[in-house]
Formats: C-alpha cells, structure tokens, sequence
C-alpha cells in the first residue's frame, strides 16, 4: 500500500483496528466520520458505510468493506482472533460490543500518532502554505486596521475572509478574538464586545491546506496600555523568543516549557500562565508532540509545534504570542512570521 | 441550579460523570473541549482547566473544581464511590484510569442526550432563526445564479458568506457543494471541479445560532438534465413530501423513514438511496432522534429532525432535498422554508 502502513506494521505485535478519524486519513486518504481500518500482515480492510463508499472503492492498496450505519455491528461480525485498539479514541461502549462479539482485544496507545508527529516533506510543504496564509491573513489585518468599535465577532470574522481570499481551504478552527477582560480568558469566545481603546486584542487563528493546519497568535494593543499589560507583552515575548530558542531535537516537552515558564515566573507572572507552551499540529491542530510540564515526549527531526506563552490578567487584560515552528537539525524554523513587537491598530 | 438538571437527576440511580463535551454545555452552558460535571442529589461539580476558569467560575448553582490539564487525572484523584458514566463518549483509557483510581463505575447509555431531544421553546427559538438564516443564504445563493464555471470550493464559500452576512454565528459545518459526478458521492467534499451545463449541484448547508444548528439542503440543476436524473429529483421530491408527512408524535425512526423509501425503492431507485432518512438537530449536527431502519426512536414533540432523502447515480450525479422540521402536536413544522420544485441556475 503506502509508506505509512508499512511503518506502521513495523510497530504492531497484532492486528491493529485504527478508528480515529486523523489517523484513518492519514493512512489511507479517507476522510470519514465513520470508517475503520484494520492492518494485518499481509492487508488493509477499510470498512466504511454507503456514503464514502465511493470514495474508499477507489483507494489503492485497501480492500474496501462496506459496512452497515452502525459500522461496529458490521466489525464485531466480521472479526475475530486478537486484535489491537486505539485505546485512547475507542469508547466503553464500542470496545463492549467487540469484545461481545468474541474479539480479543488488546489495547494499544498512539501507534499511529507517533508516526503523525513526524511530518514528511508533502506534509511539511502543506504545512508551511497554510502557515504562509496565516501570516498573509494577519498582514492585512494589521494593515486595515479599523479595529476599535467593531465586535470580536466581526473582526473574527474579517480575518476568516483573510485566510479564504489568500487561499485557505478552510480554518483550522473558528478565529479567535479577544478583547479587553475577554482577553484574560485564554478560550473565550468571540462576542458581541467592541474593541475599545487602550487594550489588549488577542487574534488566534489557522487555516487548512490539503488537510494540514496551522495556528498562530498575534496580540495588538489599541493605544497605550496600562503599564502592567505593557509589561506583561514585553515579558510574553522575550518569553517566547526564549522558548523558541529551546526547540531542539531531543528537548524535551517540560524543558521546553520550562525554558519559557522561567522567564514569566521570574517577571513574577507564573500565576497568570496556568497552559503548557504549545502542541504538535498536523492534521489536526492540538496533537502531539506537546510543550508542557506533564508532557512525556522528545522532540524530533520533523516535529512541527506551536510556542505560545500567554499571560492573564484578570480583569485588566491578556497576551498572547504563538508561532508555528518545524523541528530541523540545528532548532527551530519559524513557519509564522509576521512580526511580533507589539502593534498598535486603532 | 436549573430545570435541566432537575429533569436529569429524576432519571438517575447514581451520580453521573457527564463528560461529553455538548452535554456539559447543555446541562451547564460552559463550552469547553475539556470538562466534566457530577451530577449528585445535592451538588453538581465542573471540572475543568485554568482556560476555562474564568467562564466556569461565573456559572450560577455549580462548584467549580480548577482541575489539571490532564482532566481525567484530576477526577481519578477526588471522586470514589459508585458513579455513572456516558459510555457512548468516555474513552476506553478513560475508563480504565477511573476504574484504576478505585472507583466503581457504571455504563449509562444516553441519560442527556434524551433531554436533549426534546427542546424547550429558547432552543427552538434559536433553531427557528438558524433555519431562518440558512433559507435567506438559499434566496441569496439562488438569486445571484452565476455557478456554471465556478468551483465546488469558491461556490461553498459564497454561500458559507451568505450564512454570515445573514447573521449567523458560524456554521454548522463546512458548506458542502458537490456538483456532475461529485453529487453522487453523498460526503464529498467541495473541490476544484468546476460546475458544468446540464448537471446536478447539491448544497449542504447549515449555521449556528446561539450554539443550536440548522441543516437544509437543495439541489438545483444547471440546465435540462439527462431524463434519469429529472426522474430522480422528481422520485425523491416526492418521497421528501412522503417523509414529511409522516412525522408526527408515536411515529417511529423506521417508520417515517420507510415511508419515504418506499416510494423510492417503488421508482426502482432503492439501491441508489443507501443511507438514513434523517437525524435530530440541535446543538449537534447530528444527534437524537434518528430516522433510520435501525433507529429506536419514535417521535415526541420538540423533536428536530431532517428529511433528507438522497439518490445518488454512480457517474451520473445525485439528489438530495433535506428540510429541518419541529415535531409539534399535529405533525411536522416545516422550518427551512426555500422552494423544492427543481431550480435552474446558471
């Protein structure tokens, strides 16, 4: 069949049935809300129902399987002797009704996303192109300027028209825009709040190319800020740089994390940076590896993570500064350029 | 704390670990992607991370726990005891951490997504406008004509402008256009074909109000069609009708949908119509109710579902009509009012 497949039979001790969507499409080329493939020896089923199944007829390499709506009816009928699971995306209730059905079941932790987390040249160029997207989206957000008065929604929205007019096939996920105390909250939604002067904006947004995303924060200010914002941006990105100059085949995630986190506890701000540092992106936009002080993983050759300090303060506002980045041999190569010192937009 | 939850303690034997990520917001109006309530006789509790502190912090009638990143840590630490868990959403890693840290654990099947089925009159009001926006994209989109030589992508992303300059919050998912050939995929999705004379373009379509999605779908042609395709949009506009009518209070998922394919298989396009009738729709896409052969539902007012017959013609292209109606007392409110007789645009 493929590369991948072959890889990934390298790794397995039995059968493997791969039934998390990214890591369908990542091995076979089908993007399904309802397939699985299992990989043996010596084949590849993919079963999936009536609605892909033209798509997976014409896959190469693959024999097709038509399943039922209920596609774990048809696998618990079909299958039998010993086979691996993907523990962390099968749920209780479709691991009960395999192991109803007389299957041996072994369960199984990131086989395929170990091989996600390392980025091929096809999958690197998509990657770049949709970071490349991201950077011409905030050029010209930055360039209309016009930003005070309007609601995080329409400016969530104008940038989404960025990313699309410069050739994103989709987003990565909804923009976000915070404004203001909005801004203190690290995963708030874009409302119906005016920007007003003399804040803090966070813009955090990607697209998708070919399937691969990308991600990527800038934060404006609206005119002059109260001096402890101010300084928060400047400890933000001297943090960051320092985080990026951390990436390295062989970093681990926590020193990774640590290197930036240390900066922003010695400014006396570790209270306000309660995430890690940053994921892997890929085929989808938080996967492995991860930047943070729980994370168990190494960086490679290939890794391609995002390093995004934030900073909030309650009330009173937030940063927060992201950049895409590949794992090379000599450290990291920032995909996202657009410029980081802070901007005024009014 | 609230009805919601009142209605769900009603249904339950024990506490229930609710960890699905659309029933967390139903039940408690937090929108995370890393949450979980317990629902006790006398306490509710969200756990979730330092992103959505702030969010969880202000809902009225809950404790909130600030947990770690890694959720499932944090609960395996605190809770014991005998508690419920959605086992149609919990991973199996998951559960086994849970069980790992001592508790005694029981699969519950649905307990909120059955409330969920049933909307109140602000979630139909929400829905009511979701539709409402999505049939002024179809005038719109029907209106301007001027598809033959466009992609299925550029024509996706008009109509995906049209959602938004209608005021909705955002789509229910990526508009799907598929056109000739493509139409007889029934998830495709929109490329680089470009529209030719003579064929068949479905558009799939849906937006977000208020967190509550619509879905409707139309097909329009791009000149006189090859006599099988006019036979099948007339078969399935028929039997779209036929599957309206039969949506009422008792009626069961494998009724209504039969109903409809009756008339289908009777034109002799049974083969060519391989998936479900309809789905609910609220603050998923896809949810309860189902209207399927293998679906166990049967009908209440409040209900939402779709009406979607489908006949795809391998090579040849496709037909889909699909409205959102209400289950109400006398049948079915029809809510996504965009004409159905076969329209040409060009």
């Amino acid at each position: 069949m493929n590369g991948r497949v072959d890889r990934l039979r390298e790794r397995l001790e039995e059968p493997l049935l791969v039934s998390d969507a990214a890591n369908v499409f990542y091995l076979s080329g089908l993007e399904s809300s309802n397939a699985a493939l299992l990989v043996e020896p010596e084949r590849v089923r993919l079963f999936t129902d009536f609605r892909y199944a033209e798509g997976a007829r014409s896959i190469e390499g693959v024999e097709f399987v038509e399943a039922k709506r209920d596609l774990y009816q048809t696998l618990s009928e079909l299958l039998d002797g010993t086979i691996g699971f993907e523990a962390t995306s099968l749920t209780f209730e479709r691991h009960a009704r395999l192991h109803a059905g007389g299957l041996d079941l072994v369960p199984r932790y990131g086989r395929v996303e170990e091989l996600r987390a390392v980025k091929d040249e096809d999958e690197l160029d998509s990657i770049r192109r949709a970071a490349a997207i991201a950077t011409i989206a905030f050029e010209r957000f930055a360039d209309k300027g016009d930003i005070v008065g309007h609601t995080e929604r329409e400016l969530a929205w104008r940038f989404e028209q960025f990313l699309h007019e410069a050739n994103a096939d989709g987003v990565s996920f909804p923009a976000h825009v915070a404004s203001g105390p909005n801004a203190a909250k690290p995963h708030s939604n874009p409302g119906e709040r005016r920007v007003e002067k003399g804040e803090t904006v966070i813009v955090d947004a990607g697209c998708v190319v070919d399937g691969y995303c990308s991600d990527c924060t800038r934060t404006f200010s609206t005119g002059p800020l109260p001096d402890e914002l101010q300084r928060a941006y400047d400890v933000c990105l001297d943090a960051q740089l320092v985080g990026l100059t951390a990436v390295k085949p062989g970093a681990s995630g926590p020193g990774v994390d640590s290197a930036a986190r240390d900066r922003i506890e010695a400014a006396g701000f570790g209270e306000a940076f309660g995430h890690g540092l940053g994921h892997g992106v890929g085929l989808l936009v938080h996967e492995d590896p991860r930047l943070a002080q729980e994370s168990r993983s190494t960086l490679e050759v290939g890794n391609v993570v995002t390093v995004e300090p934030g900073i909030y303060l309650s009330g009173l506002g937030g940063i927060r500064i992201e950049d895409l980045v590949v794992v090379t041999d000599d450290g990291a190569e920032v995909l996202t350029s657009y410029p980081k010192d802070l901007r005024t937009l009014d």
